[in-house]
């Protein structure tokens, strides 16, 4: 039995706030099969003008936006592109290969980024032994690198040689506007060279569901259908959309203090005699490594559970997510349970 | 500029009443990609309960329940039998082939069911020149056989068939529960004989969003990781769900209102004089050949709209469905509209 | 013990001639990988030539091309149009959907044609329900309906539907001589319109091995492609392709000896009481129903066996098909077989 | 104009020899869709026997060897664990994904090695987020890596893991009986672990065309179907299988040759003052850094050919290879050219 609980698993947790649900209750809605929902138009284009592309797509998740987002840029048999340690490629069951029938080059990323070089050295010629290329993905912030933002210059410079090979671009953003918050920029700025950007309204937004996927006109077009396909048209959207719209009106700012906690955990856990660089967790995710230790990583999650704190393990580290509903007394909290726990 | 709106394209239209707004306000919700949101479940395991299967899975639309109950019996490679008239085969957008890998035999449905002796035709030994075949898919009610409920004693016969050639049986159940008020039999019994059932909470049943499919523990559990892969795994969803147990408790009742009402507006057509056959329509789809008519069904479905009045064309007749928001009294309108329109 | 083996079950079971065992021996050969074997580079020009088209592709089989074709015109996700009897639909193992990802629309032929209002019936509009049509396949001379040759004014009709609706036409010409050798006229007539043709020469035409695709010089680096990722790249290929030559040379003129052979034997079979219309099998092929008997068709096909006598069902009927290792002296014998046997 | 032709591209350019020749021209065929060609099946089974396998499948190249392979161990969406630098990974055209609806996991091999703790920590458990594991694949010798050979004490570590971890093993043995002979290791004993086992014959053992698969009686009678859809199914195969027999009854131990010509070669560009050395270059394969020199590999590959030397280049390397149409004088003539180049 314990007094709290702090859930540091994921952004995902957030529950939706209570000007969400009243908003929720009285929404203006319709079929959007038939596109007549005000309230997800209204989202769609609202998101499409934040990143200054032509136009958005709610769909039910950032896997979904994704997943989508490859199937429209890319035909069944052409390669992908993409970090080795995103999660598109680890964390989104293969969907690309099952359902796209494409391939994945992935490329190990140095700081949440795909090395230039080594980008352009898997790019490939036409071959007949190589299936065509089509398509290079980032992930901004890199969750598997610890939340880390990616600046836009770097990513101009990928958008550059993706131009000059013809490839797409996408960016997996469903943490975008941690980024954003974080190197205090526009996400439109960060994201002037994709083709196509998804990002999560679930996460540290607070939304209780969605993603939107914004591109261009006819990329948005396309990309419709491949929602349909995969069954994720639906009808009166509005009462969800609804909670978006507070998400990307009041949620944004708030990022900040989701990365303070953020950085006070990794800052803690350093004073505690962890080795861990806080520099490294600019954003709401915070790896902590066991090697110094005599717990596996199970065992940690196990006595940490003990004490309220939830946390998931990556592969072997133990990730920690701040976000709306963990306060700073909570990460004080988890601080002085972790002291007791390894003292 | 229209008095009146009555929209007769689809009870997909309706929107959620008032009680369901209510409850998704104050919905009881938590991450159910984690499985922690009690309402989900809660609908989940009420679904199942009605359906006397083991588990049940809240998906986002009807599409998706049965691309995932296709993708989690049958294996890339393997053929699915089904309806040559059915929304499977014909307005999912070819899913099962393009994600799911799978061929499909369709078979000429007679009054919404698959002649049995075409299916035991159609089901083939195991030869190097043929799929495997894995599954038979039913719809019932049959939209586009008029929504005829297809009757208990024929799944009957149809699962026993399944049984001896070691078929699955999918049940695309989409208004199963119109079937189930028209032929006065509780779902149960109705699917007793099928592996998997699709329905939709947001056709007659008036939710804003969702269907979900029943089966056996062992199917809902692969069915969730398939749901994963599409993108169909969503965060707090009881904010949904809350309103799908509306629509289980207080609202199946009333779809016998339904039926009244599109019999009333097939025995008013008849009576204006087109050859229509009331009895043909025994739910809540009613479908008018306009062979007899000097109009297309486009320059009627623009007729009618200049009215005021919604409805969609199915192939060469117009298709009128009847829902919540379509009072008797709007069949009246519709009729004299009509009524004027051809006389 | 037999005295006497006649294997009618297929024109795929003809060895290579004698003079076709010697040019193999001698043939002039190089890495058709890297597009250097002389032979095969020959075979395939000279395919072009009589078809009238671009290019051609040796590939290992006719399944093999129709696949490629399929899989050339036509992107995962997209429809196909085919015959309901065709051999794409039923005996490729359902490749198009495992493998191309795409779903086929099937129609019932009409003595091997798909009549065209069913075609025209078919063929839909842009809808997000809907999968995109790309292509139309036929089959020239229809196996599964008596290997009845389809006429080029047909084909012509058929062509201008497709090139009205922006639809590739692809023909599987497995049997298209023996079509050219009855209508009397040139297989480049009688392609005319189609974008792709698969012939196969290992079936009347006596090779032992292979089949071409023939259709735009574009088409055919595409399809070279796809050749590749099914593994049908293959080297030294100018040893079975000098027997390919020879098939062209000097084998298509004495196909209309098997159509001799097919008609004693679908007359004789009538003068022995059988209900059969001799003027339905033009070509090589003679479906033989067993309505009447008291035999199943296992039964008889045992029964023709213990004679020596080989032929295969198709669905309930007995299939025979003639061709060059079968004499009219073995078709004489079969049917003083079959007269005892019956009498 | 040049006097010579030396063609060290690739060992697939051999042509069969003349008892080759004499062999297919006698050949004993039959229609092998029927199984009835002797020849083959003596192919097939000759080819179990030497590996201590169950059973063997005849099919037309190394890349449908290994797709048949893959699409017969794993279903669609399941995750296959190979080489980064393997041929499956990068010169089958993603067929894996295309075709088989497969997610690929690279691991940087050592040495033509996935090192042991990659492999281990690459091997995942059940997570609702991953695809199912289902193969890890070798590759022996590594054509990328040099053409090392892999050890059969490796190769048994690495089959303990998949034993272990319930994962299948497949060897693309491309050119596993070059590693057998310079290891002095029969190929039972070295591939006794694997699931299945790819060789090819139209490579140093001088086949025209072809390659074997060996695996369990049950593992190639499904991949027997899985051949026939590719449409690798062919008809009077034993013209071909005739050579294959030579290749395994006289062209094997003939591999030694190749190595001592890859090793003078090696040697030689080492006196030429190249980095090279000798020492990883064990088999027929020999890879030369143009790093030193002023030369892109393109135009280097150019002056080699005015030269009348044929050879390819891999990423920034030149490759070259070894075979019987190769003479030690032919090696020295390529030094004495490229000592004049150079110098």
């Amino acid at each position: 039995m314990v007094d709290k609980i702090v859930d540091l698993r994921s952004d995902t947790v957030t529950k939706p706030t209570d000007e969400m649900r009243r908003e929720m209750k009285k929404a203006e809605v319709g079929d959007d099969v038939f596109k007549e929902d005000p309230t997800v138009s209204k989202l769609e284009n609202k998101a499409a003008e934040i990143f200054d592309k032509e136009a958005g797509l709610f769909v039910s998740s950032g896997t979904q936006g994704n997943l989508i987002s490859l199937l429209t840029h890319a035909q069944s048999g052409e390669e992908v592109i993409l970090g080795r340690d995103s999660h598109i490629f680890n964390y989104e069951v293969g969907g690309f290969a099952r359902l796209g029938g494409l391939s994945a080059r992935p490329i190990k990323e140095e700081k949440g980024r795909l090395p230039l070089e080594k980008l352009i050295e898997n790019i490939k010629g036409s071959d007949i032994h190589f299936p065509e290329q089509s398509l290079v993905c980032l992930e901004n912030t890199h969750n598997g690198h610890g939340g880390v933002p990616v600046s836009g210059d770097y990513i101009e410079k990928i958008g550059q040689i993706c131009m000059q090979k013809d490839l797409k671009l996408h960016i997996d953003g469903a943490r975008i506007f941690n980024a954003s918050v974080y190197l205090e920029e526009d996400v439109s700025n960060l994201c002037e060279p994709a083709d196509s950007i998804q990002f999560c309204l679930s996460k540290g937004l607070s939304a209780p569901i969605g993603s939107i996927i914004v591109g261009s006109r006819d990329f948005i077009s396309r990309a419709r259908k491949n929602r349909k396909i995969v069954g994720g048209g639906m009808r009166q959207v509005g009462v969800i959309a609804a909670t978006g719209l507070i998400s990307l009106d009041k949620m944004i700012d708030r990022l900040k203090k989701d990365h303070e906690k953020a950085n006070r955990l990794a800052e803690g856990l350093k004073d505690l005699g962890f080795e861990i660089n806080p520099n490294k967790f600019k954003t709401n995710i915070v790896y902590l490594s066991l090697d110094q230790m005599n717990y596996s990583t199970n065992e940690f999650l196990g006595l940490l559970k003990e004490k309220g704190i939830k946390a998931l393990s990556h592969e072997d580290k133990i990730r920690f997510v701040t976000h709306r509903e963990v306060s700073k007394e909570d990460i004080n909290y988890c601080l002085e349970a972790i002291d007791n726990l390894i003292h």
